[in-house]
């Protein structure tokens, strides 16, 4: 099984090149399933019903979040019926709406796709780790084809967290930096793994956001009104990860980058 | 002019890769000036007079430093006669031995070196924007040609740094989160950026640590001692800048990386 | 000389507290000076022109902030013109509007007032120490009397900070957490130190903010909008310093509340 | 029943002010149990078996711990046998060694105390809230006393806690921040409340430790080695509290203490 996987989808421009790319990219690699972070398509902070819906319509097949779930609050009225939809499986256990994994049909396989947190430098949350042990046990007796879009900060949790469940996914794939990482890998015991994905929208930004105010905050710590950049260039950043459907194991993983500086060819 | 610079090198595995590995990089690449941070040379903490003294023999012309500057106390015995050593520039202005810059000759022209600290989810330091115009301003008198080694955490950091002096120094290359980032660009005003050219040494480890410990702390958060993985595989992180000799404006700039999934190919 | 120091003002809760007692406070202790911590003023997140005026017909001398300085955007509007309000003096230098210290003249005496910020799990700032013993020295030159308001978050940033400048400074008074300490005492060097001085507004609210609120947050970690609890139960803090008024050293300092539970007795 | 809590014990200086004047607190206030923050008894870091029985013999009923918990290796040796030493119940469920509460019994009375951690400014841990509710939940089939060392930075999540369980437990006592605050009061529903309760230990110390050290960190931020400030003047910080022994409510809470500023009277 071909999964392609593309990183923070942030705000129209984001939305727009995935419009523009999805189709060329299933086009020219033939994956059979798409997963999209969503967590900065409603204005660069969380996501509505609508972007969920043209996310849905420009190809996705599943939608990962992060730790701008709930920043726009109309998430709350769709989660409960979004079955596209996940949010970090280790948010309050029990506690908030959504659900952190699902499980998509395709052919006669199935695969499963978990989101979790990380929790270093960033808003307190359930043990990855923990949750994430108990339910891939749980998962594994469904299906071997388990992603994992582990939304974390820093490089060490991302490691750390890929190896330790090393053998037991299928792929690893970090999001939430917003700039892609160069150390796609396999792990020895055949997991995918790739600290970051980096981000889909704005390519003149700082994070996709309007590079003005994120210098004034830098500069002189006054506070500004962060806004995505929505008139420049843009870029794409995603990640094909072939698995062998049998032992859900991964045979390749490689980046994929669309952008001024690394034009799509087909 | 070319400029190779090699990321953290992490204890003994990263010496002895980067003693293996430089002088093929030279040969193949001919670049005038090595930059390497060493900030995690003596066992993945600091760095004593041995190891600055195999830097160089190595083939580095100009050692940076950053969050670990001061971890082995050694450094204090020679960083104030340490001519091709700097340490952050915005470490608390004139209550630290050490430089935060250097100006190397290389033929008829001058490299100026420059090294700074970020300071989200770091340990307080001066403003590294501000103390980087005023320096800057400062080293043109000099030369045009600058490089800026930022050490800093955060993808946000990095890029807003680099957004606010492009143009004004030759190329601002990331350090300190041990992963190679897949965004080497020329910004629009000529200066080449890279978020981070991530780490030499252990290939296996996490952030070049032995796995066990990290995972351990990560799944129970009880102290381990974290040491360097020294008998595994090795990597390297680089990546080389050219630069225009009058403008000091930046012509391109690669990433490089050799490792198990990447062998070196002359 | 006797200073009155009242602890930060929560949204119009506070204002009014402080409306009903600082007269009777000032009947009691008749104090030369009073300084009243403003960060919070105007609906607990900064300040507006109408709530700095509505202090000082209060009866306040000078206003201090804090990390919420910049909160409410109306603050720049008149804080170039406002001579008794003083913002942290270690915001990124000369790059903000405001002042870090005001000089108030009490008959035959000088007050300096200075302001000024932790960087302990706070925003970054400029160096609190080295800025304070800049700005120290060049006040000493016109009065010894000085009383800082270290507004920071942990007891171990605002114990480092007044053992330094004991002997050197009248008071350090600590500001931010919302709760007063039992820890008011003179320094060896006769410096008076409180770690905080606690907030005045809400008595029934989490740091005067409405409980239902912030507990949602800490519960589900899910966004909510806070809000100063106007409608409860009410308190007060504040301190009083006396000071030699010749070597500026102080010879007493006590902590005072007034809430439900320590009614105000003439 | 009466409680008599004493805040983090600070190396040997800690222990020794606890042995010469817990007899006399004893002898004065007749407390049923005495509960002890043992978290620094080993030279600040951590408690080996050694200073663990010199609580004991001291007169401690119970030992609590918080971040500190691990510091010291030899912990782990002792720990499983410990009937007296609690942890931090929400640390890392089932994986690490030790409980995170105890019953006692006093007469015909059981009391509960249970030991937790905050999140905010502190390493991940399990949610406190989450496994308090549970806990507390069990404990109350057994008692209605129940005490809580709520070990906790913020002074925000400290309130949030303490308002949460407001009537569920007899007493929210914080420590960690080593400075005792002024707020002990018993909230509407019948808690008692002190966000932090104090250090015992070195009087003139930053956090009990040597001053000059911890100064240097914050002037120049290089690395020293914090050792707890032995031979100066002592302090002990502490509460009491009033419980009715048939609903578990508090009567009263009110703090001590004893230092140079505030000798003992009989
Ligand atoms: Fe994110
Ligand atoms: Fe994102
Ligand atoms: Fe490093
Ligand atoms: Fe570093
Ligand atoms: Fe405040
Ligand atoms: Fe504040
Ligand atoms: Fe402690
Ligand atoms: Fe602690």
């Amino acid at each position: 099984m071909r999964i392609l996987f593309v990183g923070d989808i942030m705000g129209n421009a984001g939305q727009e090149i995935l419009e523009t790319y999805l189709p060329q990219l299933k086009q020219k690699y033939h994956p059979q399933a798409t997963v999209v972070n969503g967590e900065n398509a409603t204005r660069g902070k969380g996501i509505d019903r609508y972007a969920y819906k043209r996310l849905l319509s420009a190809g996705a097949d599943v939608i990962t979040m992060g730790n701008h779930t709930w920043d726009n609050p109309a998430i709350e009225e769709f989660i409960g019926e979004a079955k596209k939809l996940i949010r970090p499986a280790n948010f309050s256990a029990g506690q908030v709406p959504g659900r952190g994994y699902t499980l998509i049909q395709i052919n006669q396989l199935k695969l499963a796709v978990v989101n979790l947190q990380g929790r270093v430098f960033m808003a307190p949350s359930d043990d990855p780790f923990a949750i994430a042990e108990r339910l891939i046990k749980h998962l594994l007796k469904q299906t071997k084809l388990i992603v994992v879009d582990f939304h974390a900060e820093t490089t060490s949790e991302k490691e750390a967290f890929s190896w330790y469940f090393d053998g037991k996914v299928s792929a690893v794939i970090g999001t939430h930096t917003h700039v892609q990482t160069n150390d796609a890998r396999i792990l020895p015991q055949g997991t995918a793994f790739l600290s970051d994905v980096g981000m889909t929208g704005p390519y003149d930004g700082i994070l996709g956001m309007q590079r003005s105010e994120v210098i004034k905050r830098f500069v002189n710590q006054m506070p500004t009104r962060f806004e995505v950049d929505e008139q420049g260039r843009r870029g794409l950043g995603a990640c094909l990860v072939d698995l062998d459907d049998v032992s859900g194991k991964a045979k390749q993983i490689r980046t994929i980058q669309i952008n001024p500086d690394h034009p799509f060819m087909f």
